[in-house]
């Protein structure tokens, strides 16, 4: 099966072959140092000096963690949607009380940093800034590191959730002062579901020190007192370690750049594929089209149902939309483990699971 | 090695091996498959005919869970506490805003339904009761039964952290009328450590409806929707999906009787094995003693950290006590996978451990 989810992602064998490692007491010596290793390879990979905490749960669950740790009810907060997953942010926030005022950009559009330049402006009280670095439903990459600066101008706290480009598009945590990032072991990272993984700025953590909302199971800084020790509060996803060390282990072997040139090329490679198939892409300008997942318009009077089944019938597993756009865009994912010859093979069985449902695009006709 | 911590525990090789499936898209049909039969498993298992819920997350997240969906701020409960996890419980629920009673019990004892009876009386306005089943950090078992009978009697809603005895002793939820009851998949059902499972009566699901507490990652009633369609919210730990969906089959192809006996078995060897070395138990009454962990008072004058390093000299990987007994007992886990040569072997080592630090036993000296 070639799984082109944009999470899960498909997984070298050795990987997972890794995940059938013996039980072990997650308070001892072996879990120590798979723990140290883990923890000092992904600082290597998110580029930053700061601790990065692993929590034993999806990616949301490490968002909830990022917004109940730093903020309060009735805090002021600005959230910036440019999909699914920027309104899953922005009212995980609402939920636990803040005062979200959202700043919402057309989906299949990016944010630029004047906007939210405007709406920090236009909401001088809030104090931080919720926004998804790569908009996993819409396959758009908002510019984080040019956000990050009019943010960081306005002296407000950045809350980034990472969790589709941490490990897999540049995303240097400390150059670009990001001071909350979350990501997930599903995503980039070549491991299952099970583990997320967040990192605060100094500046997090005194948000920390100051916010009250409550939290206990994504309690951080019982996650950092455990962590000084090599150990989590709760009993972790042992499993989810022993993958992510040998993932983790890989991705170094080649490093970041290797990385980000491998999902540029994954990138162009697919969006050159679809628009040849006569497929149109959902960003509205590819600039800022994401090079981990590709969103594409189901072609008018076809159904991304329908699709989504050819293309499985024939081992091709696709994403369909999410929230308003189920019906109307398909989605391949590209980020991970991901050789040449399955990304060739997802887009030769789109251009037949096309031709089965009876799709004729101008560039076949032409 | 001998893992004889009470949880994570030993897991077979081909429940191990399971975990290594391929990734497959949470939102199709192999995942369906497999949660579908998961949660009819469980069901069985359980003594239930309300749903499971899966949730990624520790045992741990599964309790705040079951406290954040039934219950609101200022809301008056009783917290029984009889260790270390009871304590934890009843703190969760603080955390969130509940005005919590507390029922301490001398830790090493078990809380009586006469005792539990006189708390509720005593506070006529508590709405709820939380309380630990098997208590691991002091290896003690309530009668929750019986104890349930007499929250019953007075009206309450009975949620029980069964994260220790479901799937190992017996806990036939329905017939004993519990509310919420909460385990973790590495505890008796022979699974790593990554997913907790809730299951709710018709009369939790109506507090739930009334619970004002905010919750996002663990809404239970989310979870719910996600399940009539057999998914989950968020992408779930699908590896330890993997593994359970195999060692349930095994515990079911043994049925839920010898499933109990194996467990009584298990602490009555233990427990004469531990007696025999010369050592005590730290229950004060053998008849409350936990059938799936046996915690034992450390010696006058010995330290409980030489005695387990001196064990996992051996390979046998003994845990020690937790909060305020971190010093004083030591304790052995015996639940889920555990064949008797394994748990002669724990003895054997524990006695030339206690030789090795020098403990001479009145029983050994006789």
């Amino acid at each position: 099966m070639n799984l082109r989810t944009p999470g899960p992602t498909p997984i070298p064998q050795d990987i997972l072959n890794a995940l059938s490692g013996p039980m072990i007491d997650h308070r001892g010596p072996f879990f120590r140092d798979i723990y140290d290793r883990v923890s000092a390879n992904l600082k290597q990979l998110f580029e930053t000096q700061n601790d990065v905490l692993m929590l034993t749960s999806s990616g949301s669950g490490g968002l909830e963690a990022a917004v109940v740790n730093t903020l309060s009810p009735g805090e002021p907060v600005l959230a910036v949607e440019i999909g699914a997953f920027g309104v899953r942010l922005g009212r995980m926030a609402e939920t636990f009380g803040a005062d979200v005022r959202w700043q919402r950009v057309e989906w299949g559009q990016a944010a630029t940093p004047e906007s939210v330049a405007a709406s920090l402006d236009a909401n001088p009280d809030v104090t931080s800034v919720l926004i998804t670095h790569n908009e996993t439903s819409t396959g758009v990459t908002n510019p984080i590191g040019e956000i990050a600066q009019v943010v960081k101008q306005r002296d407000r706290l950045l809350i980034v959730d990472a969790v589709s480009s941490l490990g897999s598009l540049p995303c240097p945590v400390d150059e670009w002062g990001i001071d909350v990032v979350v990501t997930g072991s599903q995503k980039g990272w070549m491991a299952p579901p099970g583990l997320a993984m967040v990192s605060l700025s100094p500046r997090a953590w005194e948000a920390v020190e100051k916010s009250t909302m409550p939290k206990f199971y994504f309690d951080l800084k019982q996650a950092r007192d455990y962590a000084a020790r090599s150990q989590t509060p709760w009993t972790p996803a042992i499993p989810i370690f022993y993958a992510l060390d040998a993932s983790l282990t890989q991705l170094l072997d080649g490093g970041l750049p290797a990385i980000h040139a491998r999902h540029q090329a994954a990138g162009d490679r697919i969006r050159a594929g679809v628009k040849a198939l006569g497929l149109s892409l959902f960003p509205e300008d590819e600039s800022y089209a994401s090079n981990t997942v590709t969103a594409i318009k189901c072609p008018d009077g076809f159904s991304v149902a329908d699709i989504r089944k050819a293309a499985a019938d024939m081992d091709v597993v696709l994403a369909g939309g999410q929230a308003r756009l189920s019906d109307s865009i398909f989605r391949i994912g590209h980020l991970g483990y991901m050789p040449e010859e399955e990304l060739d093979e997802a887009l030769e069985v789109l251009g037949k699971a096309l031709e089965q449902v009876g799709f004729a695009p101008a560039a076949a006709t032409a």
